[in-house]
């Protein structure tokens, strides 16, 4: 693939290209460390109205670009709107994070695949909103969360160590094995909706591949972005994917060897000679910076950026975190980053 | 090195080499899932009491021996009992893990440095007397929490995300660096009078690797590990070492080729290939057996041993689990891994 020199950044490192400097965006770029987040978040009745309110939504992914020189937006919305949209409860208790109600009988879990993508149709609206309104050197980013990672809080109600959603992978393989299979239906189809809506670049987010074994985890991690990836090509989805099996370590490379993603994104912990070695065969990367620094700030955070750079920079390369932005880093930090990047 | 045929078979794994059966061992085989292990318990007062009595712990240590075939023991202990020798208050609340209070000043703890082996002599006393009972063909293993690990928990007091640690690395380096130093310095001193009272072996269970990004894996994780391996040596110890940087994920195999151990412990999430790679270095490994399996039992365990015992069994292997029993563990599982692994 080739681009106009005017074409987003972020599809021009996502195509394979390496750029002068990498294009920048952060997990949870739209979030609580910006006052104006606070005060728009405020106005909402709960989280899950917040995710299906157009405008509101539209504002929250809006609100990082006007202030920021961020090279992509990413859809403000929440990995656990499929659950919901499928018929199992979602909310959110203040200061807990989500809660969910009883997993659904998985037949009944089934017979709301088709009608589930209908039901998500607001974010689709959100990301038109936001094309509309973003500049056209600035790419937008959809996202869902991957299979394996709501199958966890769909299992275990909440926040949890995953064990028990993992002990039932042992105990009743059937049982998840349709959940995943669920969930990588429904998933296809709510990124085929966000593509067509105007996301020219869609993120699945295994954020809790971290803990399985090699087998646990080309079952409920490989196998379904596999399929979820091949699902989407043959629904005409043809913008990049970025794949993120946060905390899969050694079995990261195995992933981007076998999973047709265009990018990688790598965690915290991912050392220099993995990513390179996913550049090497011919796959973008995106990372790794630790979050905890950002928040630190000070001369550490401009020499760690620098490693980064200098160690993933001379290959197809997005900059990012290993992980969200937290919610108590000083914007100013985000800035020392973002005109270190751009200064590269 | 060799050994005359009887000798303690980890010990022969440990020196490099390829056993037509490995040895097995499992990290907590001294704990909950046995009902002779929960009446001992409730005879001591609290668990650190329990820990620093000799006759309890002994036989503690001992009670998998007698019923299970495995082919060594661990000295049942705590890795927060070097933060009590050193002066900080630990305790244990009921099903609430440990407690710490404040962390003493860094130049308070390097003045109790000498004084602090002196204040775990019991543990020697409970090696000593497992030695003595124990067949001579099963080794006895000493242990001793791995400074990082050690010290996240003097800094957070208690069981936590890390993150308040980790961050203090990064805003406090000289203060954490310190407390890494006396680390250091005090586990090596401890595990070397472990060496003298009986350990065969000497594990460094380096529990909290995991999420660090690669210039802090390298700071506080691989090289105090080199630097207490140096300074073991240097005090005349010379039995084989097990390291165990667990989730370090894709900086393991980095850490196996820079620690002089003989012996370097995977976790359930290590690929096939990392286990090759490393003892392609001329490393034993140990592992990696997903403890969620084992409690969960049947065909899917007897598969998933198999598969273990041919990966990695044409190498130097110890087999065990890739992280600690969990309580609710059937016996009879245990009973069928080991019986299988024997009779491989």
């Amino acid at each position: 693939m080739s681009f106009p020199a005017e074409a987003p950044r972020l599809l021009r490192a996502l195509a394979g290209e390496t750029l002068p400097r990498p294009p920048i965006w952060f997990m949870r770029q739209a979030g609580r460390y910006l006052p104006e987040y606070r005060a728009l978040r405020a106005t909402a009745p709960d989280f899950i109205s917040f995710c299906h309110d157009p405008e509101k939504a539209a504002e929250a992914t809006l609100q990082p670009m006007r202030r920021l020189p961020f090279d992509a937006a990413i859809v403000f919305a929440d990995i656990l709107l499929i659950p919901g949209a499928l018929g199992q409860k979602v909310w959110f208790e203040a200061g807990e994070g989500p809660k969910l109600g009883p997993l659904p009988e998985i037949a009944a879990l089934e017979a709301e695949i088709e009608a589930s993508t209908g039901r998500l149709t607001n974010i689709g609206e959100t990301l038109s909103r936001v094309r509309a309104a973003l500049e056209p050197e600035r790419a937008l980013i959809g996202f869902a969360g991957a299979p394996w990672t709501v199958a966890t809080y769909m299992i275990e109600g909440g926040s949890s160590d995953r064990s028990g959603a993992r002990s039932l992978a042992y105990t009743d393989p059937e049982r998840v094995d349709r959940l995943i299979d669920v969930l990588v239906e429904s998933s296809a189809r709510y990124l085929a909706m966000q593509a067509a809506a105007g996301a020219q670049v869609l993120k699945l987010f295994e954020s809790w591949a971290e803990g399985l074994s090699e087998p646990l985890f080309e079952r409920l991690v490989a196998d379904p972005h596999r399929r979820l990836v091949a699902r989407l090509r043959e629904l005409g989805v043809t913008v990049p994917l970025i794949g993120f099996p946060r905390g899969a370590g050694g079995l990261v490379e195995g992933y981007a060897a076998s999973v047709a993603v265009q990018g990688v994104a790598l965690d915290t912990g991912a050392p220099a000679a993995l990513g390179l070695a996913i550049q090497a065969k011919g796959k973008t990367i995106q990372g790794a910076l630790d979050p905890l620094l950002l928040r630190a700030g000070g001369p550490a955070l401009d020499a760690r950026v620098e490693e980064l750079l200098g160690q993933w920079g001379g290959g197809p390369y997005i900059f990012n975190l290993g992980h969200g932005i937290l919610p108590d880093t000083p914007i100013a930090h985000v800035e020392q980053v973002l005109a270190r990047v751009a200064g590269a």
